[in-house]
Protein backbone atom coordinates (compact mmCIF):
# COMPACT_ATOMS: atom_id res chain seq x y z
CA UNK A 1 0.00 0.00 0.00
CA UNK A 2 2.68 2.43 1.00
CA UNK A 3 4.74 1.18 -2.27
CA UNK A 4 1.11 2.21 -4.43
CA UNK A 5 1.11 5.52 -2.94
CA UNK A 6 4.53 6.44 -3.44
CA UNK A 7 4.17 5.54 -7.10
CA UNK A 8 1.18 7.24 -7.66
CA UNK A 9 3.19 10.29 -5.90
CA UNK A 10 6.37 9.92 -8.21
CA UNK A 11 3.65 9.84 -10.86
CA UNK A 12 2.29 12.93 -10.03
CA UNK A 13 5.55 14.34 -9.54
CA UNK A 14 6.70 13.66 -13.12
CA UNK A 15 3.33 14.66 -14.12
CA UNK A 16 4.03 18.37 -12.87
CA UNK A 17 7.74 18.40 -13.81
CA UNK A 18 6.56 17.59 -17.70
CA UNK A 19 3.86 19.87 -18.02
CA UNK A 20 5.94 22.57 -16.29
CA UNK A 21 8.59 22.07 -19.11
CA UNK A 22 6.37 22.29 -21.63
CA UNK A 23 4.69 25.37 -20.69
CA UNK A 24 7.89 27.14 -20.23
CA UNK A 25 8.83 26.01 -24.05
CA UNK A 26 6.14 27.11 -24.95
CA UNK A 27 5.94 30.48 -23.85
CA UNK A 28 9.26 31.40 -25.15
CA UNK A 29 8.29 29.63 -28.19
CA UNK A 30 5.39 32.08 -28.69
CA UNK A 31 7.71 34.93 -28.08
CA UNK A 32 9.81 34.41 -30.96
CA UNK A 33 12.66 32.15 -29.05
CA UNK A 34 12.83 28.37 -30.17
CA UNK A 35 15.67 27.42 -27.59
CA UNK A 36 13.29 26.99 -24.83
CA UNK A 37 12.53 23.92 -26.90
CA UNK A 38 15.90 23.48 -28.38
CA UNK A 39 17.37 23.28 -24.89
CA UNK A 40 15.17 20.34 -23.82
CA UNK A 41 15.53 18.61 -27.62
CA UNK A 42 17.45 15.09 -27.23
CA UNK A 43 20.48 14.76 -29.52
CA UNK A 44 18.37 11.97 -31.11
CA UNK A 45 15.08 13.29 -31.54
CA UNK A 46 12.60 12.46 -34.20
CA UNK A 47 9.89 15.56 -35.01
CA UNK A 48 6.39 15.73 -36.70
CA UNK A 49 5.39 18.57 -37.86
CA UNK A 50 2.42 19.55 -40.65
CA UNK A 51 5.46 21.53 -43.11
CA UNK A 52 7.56 18.96 -43.45
CA UNK A 53 7.63 15.90 -45.99
CA UNK A 54 9.03 13.48 -43.77
CA UNK A 55 10.08 12.56 -40.32
CA UNK A 56 12.75 15.17 -38.94
CA UNK A 57 15.95 13.17 -37.23
CA UNK A 58 17.95 14.26 -34.80
CA UNK A 59 18.83 17.57 -32.87
CA UNK A 60 21.01 19.17 -35.81
CA UNK A 61 18.48 18.80 -38.31
CA UNK A 62 15.98 20.56 -36.01
CA UNK A 63 17.85 23.21 -34.71
CA UNK A 64 18.64 24.60 -38.15
CA UNK A 65 14.60 24.53 -38.97
CA UNK A 66 13.78 26.20 -35.81
CA UNK A 67 16.77 29.14 -36.45
CA UNK A 68 15.45 29.79 -39.68
CA UNK A 69 12.32 30.99 -38.12
CA UNK A 70 13.78 33.27 -34.49
CA UNK A 71 12.23 36.09 -33.81
CA UNK A 72 9.25 35.69 -36.36
CA UNK A 73 6.58 33.72 -34.31
CA UNK A 74 4.96 36.21 -31.38
CA UNK A 75 1.61 34.98 -30.03
CA UNK A 76 0.07 36.56 -27.32
CA UNK A 77 -1.90 34.27 -25.88
CA UNK A 78 -2.91 30.65 -25.73
CA UNK A 79 -4.61 27.69 -24.32
CA UNK A 80 -3.10 24.31 -23.61
CA UNK A 81 -5.77 22.20 -23.27
CA UNK A 82 -6.50 19.22 -21.20
CA UNK A 83 -2.94 18.28 -20.79
CA UNK A 84 -2.14 14.75 -19.86
CA UNK A 85 0.83 12.71 -18.60
CA UNK A 86 1.44 8.87 -19.20
CA UNK A 87 4.79 7.93 -17.36
CA UNK A 88 6.68 5.22 -16.58
CA UNK A 89 10.53 5.50 -14.33
CA UNK A 90 12.00 7.05 -17.02
CA UNK A 91 9.45 7.46 -19.80
CA UNK A 92 6.27 9.70 -20.36
CA UNK A 93 4.13 10.83 -23.03
CA UNK A 94 2.67 14.31 -22.51
CA UNK A 95 -0.37 15.29 -24.97
CA UNK A 96 -2.55 18.09 -25.51
CA UNK A 97 -4.81 20.29 -27.54
CA UNK A 98 -3.85 23.61 -28.09
CA UNK A 99 -5.67 26.99 -29.27
CA UNK A 100 -3.17 30.10 -30.41
CA UNK A 101 -4.74 33.37 -30.56
CA UNK A 102 -3.05 34.43 -33.78
CA UNK A 103 -4.26 36.09 -36.99
CA UNK A 104 -4.99 32.93 -37.92
CA UNK A 105 -9.22 31.85 -37.78
CA UNK A 106 -8.61 28.34 -36.71
CA UNK A 107 -5.02 28.14 -34.86
CA UNK A 108 -5.73 24.99 -33.39
CA UNK A 109 -3.12 22.12 -32.56
CA UNK A 110 -2.85 18.23 -31.64
CA UNK A 111 0.59 17.72 -29.89
CA UNK A 112 2.42 14.80 -28.51
CA UNK A 113 5.48 14.96 -26.56
CA UNK A 114 7.55 11.83 -25.21
CA UNK A 115 10.18 13.15 -22.40
CA UNK A 116 12.70 10.66 -21.58
CA UNK A 117 14.72 10.49 -18.19
CA UNK A 118 18.46 10.36 -18.84
CA UNK A 119 20.68 9.14 -16.26
CA UNK A 120 22.02 12.37 -14.53
CA UNK A 121 18.16 12.67 -14.10
CA UNK A 122 16.95 15.23 -16.55
CA UNK A 123 14.32 14.67 -18.92
CA UNK A 124 14.37 15.71 -22.59
CA UNK A 125 11.97 15.41 -25.42
CA UNK A 126 12.63 12.24 -28.12
CA UNK A 127 10.10 12.61 -29.65
CA UNK A 128 7.68 15.38 -30.95
CA UNK A 129 4.41 15.57 -32.66
CA UNK A 130 2.40 18.64 -33.88
CA UNK A 131 -0.88 18.53 -36.07
CA UNK A 132 -3.36 20.50 -37.21
CA UNK A 133 -6.60 20.00 -35.40
CA UNK A 134 -8.69 19.43 -37.82
CA UNK A 135 -6.66 20.45 -41.19
CA UNK A 136 -9.92 20.87 -43.69
CA UNK A 137 -11.07 23.54 -41.66
CA UNK A 138 -8.03 25.35 -41.60
CA UNK B 1 29.77 -5.31 -21.17
CA UNK B 2 27.53 -8.19 -21.00
CA UNK B 3 24.87 -6.28 -19.28
CA UNK B 4 24.76 -3.60 -21.82
CA UNK B 5 24.44 -6.37 -24.77
CA UNK B 6 21.90 -7.91 -23.00
CA UNK B 7 20.20 -4.49 -22.92
CA UNK B 8 20.79 -3.72 -26.83
CA UNK B 9 19.31 -7.62 -27.37
CA UNK B 10 16.21 -6.65 -25.53
CA UNK B 11 15.85 -3.21 -26.86
CA UNK B 12 16.13 -4.60 -30.60
CA UNK B 13 13.25 -7.30 -29.22
CA UNK B 14 11.28 -4.86 -28.31
CA UNK B 15 11.67 -2.94 -31.79
CA UNK B 16 10.87 -6.34 -33.53
CA UNK B 17 8.20 -7.04 -31.29
CA UNK B 18 6.28 -3.43 -31.27
CA UNK B 19 6.73 -3.14 -35.32
CA UNK B 20 5.27 -6.23 -35.85
CA UNK B 21 2.36 -5.75 -34.00
CA UNK B 22 1.81 -2.56 -35.77
CA UNK B 23 1.86 -4.18 -38.75
CA UNK B 24 -0.14 -6.65 -38.20
CA UNK B 25 -2.98 -4.23 -36.90
CA UNK B 26 -2.59 -2.06 -40.41
CA UNK B 27 -2.90 -5.17 -42.55
CA UNK B 28 -6.01 -5.60 -41.06
CA UNK B 29 -7.18 -1.85 -41.06
CA UNK B 30 -6.86 -1.37 -44.95
CA UNK B 31 -8.84 -4.65 -45.45
CA UNK B 32 -11.54 -2.85 -43.78
CA UNK B 33 -11.23 -4.76 -39.96
CA UNK B 34 -10.59 -1.98 -36.98
CA UNK B 35 -10.10 -4.78 -34.42
CA UNK B 36 -6.69 -5.64 -35.16
CA UNK B 37 -6.15 -2.07 -33.18
CA UNK B 38 -8.87 -1.99 -31.04
CA UNK B 39 -7.32 -5.56 -29.89
CA UNK B 40 -4.32 -3.85 -28.99
CA UNK B 41 -5.39 -0.64 -27.40
CA UNK B 42 -5.15 0.22 -23.81
CA UNK B 43 -8.38 1.03 -22.29
CA UNK B 44 -7.15 4.42 -21.32
CA UNK B 45 -5.67 5.17 -24.84
CA UNK B 46 -5.59 8.81 -25.78
CA UNK B 47 -5.76 9.15 -29.43
CA UNK B 48 -5.25 12.14 -32.01
CA UNK B 49 -6.44 12.05 -35.93
CA UNK B 50 -6.49 14.65 -38.53
CA UNK B 51 -10.86 14.41 -38.12
CA UNK B 52 -11.66 14.97 -34.37
CA UNK B 53 -11.91 18.56 -33.02
CA UNK B 54 -9.77 17.15 -29.79
CA UNK B 55 -8.26 14.33 -28.29
CA UNK B 56 -9.95 11.23 -28.38
CA UNK B 57 -10.41 9.39 -24.53
CA UNK B 58 -10.31 5.96 -23.76
CA UNK B 59 -11.05 2.77 -25.77
CA UNK B 60 -14.73 2.91 -25.52
CA UNK B 61 -14.98 6.47 -27.35
CA UNK B 62 -12.62 5.21 -30.18
CA UNK B 63 -14.52 2.00 -30.46
CA UNK B 64 -17.19 3.86 -31.42
CA UNK B 65 -15.94 5.78 -33.84
CA UNK B 66 -13.78 2.65 -35.06
CA UNK B 67 -16.81 0.41 -35.57
CA UNK B 68 -18.57 3.28 -37.38
CA UNK B 69 -16.12 2.58 -40.52
CA UNK B 70 -16.01 -1.17 -40.20
CA UNK B 71 -15.98 -2.28 -43.84
CA UNK B 72 -15.53 0.73 -45.55
CA UNK B 73 -11.82 1.20 -45.70
CA UNK B 74 -9.82 -0.68 -48.48
CA UNK B 75 -6.47 -0.17 -49.62
CA UNK B 76 -4.68 -3.01 -51.62
CA UNK B 77 -0.74 -1.46 -50.70
CA UNK B 78 0.93 0.48 -48.83
CA UNK B 79 4.77 1.52 -47.53
CA UNK B 80 5.50 2.28 -44.16
CA UNK B 81 8.16 4.53 -44.14
CA UNK B 82 11.28 3.80 -41.79
CA UNK B 83 9.92 2.46 -38.48
CA UNK B 84 11.96 3.34 -35.29
CA UNK B 85 11.39 2.51 -32.26
CA UNK B 86 12.98 4.73 -29.34
CA UNK B 87 12.72 1.84 -26.17
CA UNK B 88 13.28 1.98 -22.02
CA UNK B 89 12.05 -1.55 -20.40
CA UNK B 90 8.28 -1.38 -20.42
CA UNK B 91 7.75 1.47 -22.59
CA UNK B 92 8.35 2.05 -26.30
CA UNK B 93 7.62 4.96 -28.85
CA UNK B 94 6.82 3.82 -32.50
CA UNK B 95 7.03 6.56 -35.02
CA UNK B 96 6.86 5.96 -39.08
CA UNK B 97 5.29 7.70 -42.19
CA UNK B 98 2.94 5.88 -44.16
CA UNK B 99 2.22 5.64 -47.67
CA UNK B 100 -1.29 4.53 -49.04
CA UNK B 101 -1.95 3.85 -52.69
CA UNK B 102 -5.96 4.66 -52.73
CA UNK B 103 -8.09 7.13 -54.83
CA UNK B 104 -6.50 10.05 -52.93
CA UNK B 105 -3.92 11.66 -54.68
CA UNK B 106 -1.89 12.37 -51.28
CA UNK B 107 -2.34 9.90 -48.88
CA UNK B 108 0.65 10.04 -46.47
CA UNK B 109 0.33 10.30 -42.94
CA UNK B 110 2.50 10.91 -39.92
CA UNK B 111 2.24 8.29 -37.39
CA UNK B 112 3.62 8.45 -33.32
CA UNK B 113 2.40 5.24 -31.45
CA UNK B 114 3.38 4.90 -27.42
CA UNK B 115 3.24 1.14 -26.33
CA UNK B 116 3.02 0.16 -22.66
CA UNK B 117 4.36 -3.62 -21.52
CA UNK B 118 1.05 -4.29 -19.15
CA UNK B 119 1.77 -6.65 -15.75
CA UNK B 120 1.26 -9.57 -18.04
CA UNK B 121 3.84 -8.94 -20.26
CA UNK B 122 1.67 -7.44 -22.45
CA UNK B 123 2.64 -4.63 -25.16
CA UNK B 124 -1.06 -2.07 -25.38
CA UNK B 125 -1.18 1.16 -27.55
CA UNK B 126 -1.76 3.93 -24.88
CA UNK B 127 -1.17 6.58 -27.62
CA UNK B 128 -1.70 7.20 -30.86
CA UNK B 129 -1.52 10.12 -32.69
CA UNK B 130 -2.04 10.15 -36.82
CA UNK B 131 -1.60 13.24 -39.22
CA UNK B 132 -1.27 13.77 -42.45
CA UNK B 133 1.63 14.59 -44.00
CA UNK B 134 2.00 18.04 -45.56
CA UNK B 135 -1.77 19.06 -45.24
CA UNK B 136 -2.06 22.11 -47.49
CA UNK B 137 -0.66 19.61 -50.55
CA UNK B 138 -3.96 17.49 -49.69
Amino acid sequence: MTIQMNQLHQSESISDIITGMEKSALDRWYRGDPSGYLEIYADDIVYFDPFSDRRIEGLDQLTEIYESIRGELFVERYELLNPKVQAVENMAVLTFNLVAQSEKPNDRWNCTEVYLRDNQNRWKIIQTHWSFTTPELR
